[in-house]
Formats: structure tokens, C-alpha cells, sequence
């Protein structure tokens, strides 16, 4: 099985910790999702990352690969087993898919990061300053009526408390922590979370990853005649994680 | 069970087609989703339409409600049997709720129908012409790539045909409809697909609520002293379905 992303991707960071819960081994193609080309398109239509490629069969979309992990292989199942857990679980992987990658990816990662990185010039001070006053207590609050005092949402360590607490770690990179006095269930759940072996495994990784240089790496692959220049608009198109 | 949502939003249609096929009875509230108050962001934290609520069980999300339709319930399956074949079920899912979200409600519907409906004025018609000249085509092309000449996409009518043909019906309130010269496939699906009584079942209801002048009824509740006036930002309150 291979995948196809960055380790520093909170998305592909829940598929890994996935396949690990599962006993899956796995490839890892760690594509610049900037040089998105006619194949990747084919293989992924909204040209998001991770892509999982499992023999012939391809699929675009965290949560579609990991319902697929989750169908097609036997090992601890991702998903609790009555109906409603279930639907609260796949709640909470769409919740923080889309409210937690808002708030802690774009709003905070990518201004503080990314954005410095690519362009070598600051984010938007704005963004961040919002996401920090606002935003972040908002779904803080949510999450600390949600999470379990101690052990996991479901009972066993499965996909909903993944999709939550992968975000935390690219939050971290960012000098974000879940403050433990305000936020006591949030700030355990994510320590207890985030040194569970499904993320434990991959750190390494990310940190070798995270060590080389976004612009070098571009003007590397520039360097080498890759075909698509990079242009501003090339951002946006790092924006498809998913 | 209950539905909180408008008949005309595509995401409570897809919602409201499973549970024609699954043989369910439903009652159906069809709240403005302007006046979301405290109770409503409880019901749904992302402030989302649908919402289903099933004695003491709510879900906010039309993906995650579809997905515990089919669990919960006895009754035709909405997902084919095989892995690979409901993580494409689930993936045409996910391309339909984003892309033909984007491209035929945001660029399309809102621009053409709610925004001249509710503010008075034009919208977009950048947007809109971009939409016709780029974004549709190049799904259009795409879906002339996977749908089926005959028959469904798995076999029985379920999730991925509903997912994917309730767009075509706010496309056809704002007057547009795929060319079947350009593009056969889709055509002759869409046409099939909304056919289907589990689309026809709705049509009745859709077409009194569209009877309904929004801009009136905006009014009527501010007149009753609805407790949240309208504003502006409220559009971006509307955008809220998924």
C-alpha cells in the first residue's frame, strides 16, 4: 500500500496512525503537493492529499481512505460498533476535518509557517490574532463538553480520537498548546493522544521532513527543469488537504 | 425522526431521497437557517442543515446522516457491498458535497436565485460566467467519465447516484441543464435520477417553498420579533449546508 503526502500533513498524519492501529504496513510518497500534474489529478479529482493507492485501486479523501482501511482489513476496527457511536464518531472526523483544520491549520499553521516559509514574508498577523482570541476558545469550548475525562471517546483508541488530535500536532509546531487550567480535558486528551504509538510511530519522520527547507526543496525541484513553475497561486493548491 | 432543513437545499434532498429509500416516514422543519440561535448551534456546531434528530439522537452533517440512515435501519442498502466499491460510493459522495457544491450552489444558484431573492440585487455575474465557462464544463467532463450509460453507478439507485444528481436540481431552478450533445451520460443520468421517486416524492414540496418569497418571509419573522435581526453576514450563515 502506498500513500501519497506530506508527514506534516494533519490528514495524512490520520490515515498513517490509521494504517498503524490497523497492523498495516505502507509506502509513503512524499509528493510536493505544489507539482500537482495531469497524473496526480487523475488520481486524486479534487487534487487533495493523502491518495491512498492500494494495488489497483486508488481513492482522494482522509476520510473515504480510512472508512476503506477500516472495511477492507481485518485488525482493531477504527470505528465503534453501535450505529450511533458510530455516526458521533464520523461527526467528530467531519468536525474537526473542517472546523479544526480552519482554525488550527489555516488560520494558524499556515500564517505562522507555512506562509514565512514558502514566501519569506510574514503571514497575516490578522488571522492569527483572530484565531487566537476567537476561534480557537470557541471550538476549545466544544471539545472540552466532548472529550472524555480519561481514555478515549469510544472506549478503545480509534479514528474520531485520530482526526482530533492530529491537528494538535501541527498546532505544536506552531507554539500552540491546549492551556491545561482553562481547557483541562482538551490539554490531557491531546498529550494522552498525541503519545499513542499510531502518532508516535511517524514523528521521526515528520521531524526529518520538517528539517528540510520548503523554499531550497522548490528551487531544487525547479532547478532540476520540473516542468510547473510555481507561481503565487501555487499556495491555494497546498491548500487541498483533505 | 425529524429533519430539521429546507427542501430546497440539495444537502436536506439527498438526505430526504435515503430516506425515501429506505422506507422511512420523517417530519420535516423547515427553519430558516438565518435564525440559527443557541439551541440550533447546540443541535449542529457547525451550524449546519440538515439536521436529524431521532428521539434523543441528533446528527449535523448530511454525509454523517446518510451514513446512520443506512446503519441504523433495515430496508435497501444505500452503499454497494464491496470495499472498493463504497469507498468510490463514498468518494462520488465527497465530490459531489464539495465540487458540485461549490460549482452549481455557490457560483450558480446563490449568485443567480438567492442573492438578487434576499438582498435586492444582482449577484455576482463574474462568478457566474466563470462558473458556465470553466468550473461546470470541467466537472461535467469529469462525471462524463465515471457515470454510467445505463442503470446506476452500483448497480441498485443509492447514496452516490442521490449524492451526485440533487445538485442538478438547484442547477434546473436557475435554468441550466446538462447539453446532452456535449455530454450524454450525464444528461440521460441526471434525467433518470430525479425522475426516481425518491426525488419526484420531494417535488411537491420543493416547488410551495420555492412559492415562498424569501424576502417576505425575512420580513414576517422580524415583524413576529424574531430575537436575531438580519444582517448582512447572515448570506454567509445560509452557506452553511453540507
Amino acid at each position: 500500500m502506498k500513500i501519497i503526502g506530506s508527514f506534516v500533513s494533519p490528514y495524512v498524519r490520520k490515515v498513517l496512525a490509521c494504517l498503524h492501529l490497523k497492523g498495516l504496513a505502507y509506502e509513503i510518497d512524499p509528493i510536493t503537493p505544489f507539482f500537482g500534474n495531469d497524473e496526480f489529478r487523475r488520481l486524486s479529482p479534487l487534487s487533495r492529499i493523502p491518495v491512498l493507492i492500494d494495488g489497483d485501486f486508488t481513492a482522494g479523501d482522509s476520510s473515504v481512505i480510512c472508512a476503506y482501511i477500516d472495511e477492507a482489513y481485518p485488525g482493531p476496527p477504527l470505528l465503534p460498533s453501535d450505529p450511533k457511536d458510530r455516526a458521533r464518531a464520523r461527526w467528530f472526523e467531519e468536525y474537526a476535518d473542517t472546523r479544526l483544520g480552519d482554525v488550527f491549520i489555516w488560520n494558524l499553521f499556515y500564517q505562522k509557517l507555512v506562509h514565512p516559509m514558502v514566501w519569506g514574508e510574514p503571514g497575516d498577523q490578522q488571522r492569527i490574532d483572530k484565531a487566537l482570541a476567537e476561534d480557537i476558545p470557541e471550538v476549545m469550548d466544544y471539545l472540552e463538553g466532548q472529550l472524555p475525562e480519561s481514555g478515549w471517546l469510544f472506549g478503545e483508541f480509534g479514528l474520531a480520537d485520530i482526526a482530533i488530535a492530529t491537528f494538535f500536532r501541527n498546532a505544536a509546531y506552531v507554539d500552540y498548546h491546549p492551556d491545561p487550567a482553562r481547557w483541562p480535558k482538551v490539554a490531557s486528551f491531546v498529550d494522552r493522544a498525541l503519545a499513542h504509538d499510531a502518532f508516535a510511530a511517524t514523528k521521526p519522520f515528520e521531524d526529518i521532513q520538517r528539517g528540510v527547507d520548503i523554499k531550497g526543496r522548490r528551487q531544487a525541484l525547479l532547478d532540476a527543469g520540473h516542468r510547473s513553475p510555481v507561481k503565487r497561486s501555487g499556495l491555494r493548491r497546498l491548500a487541498r488537504e483533505r
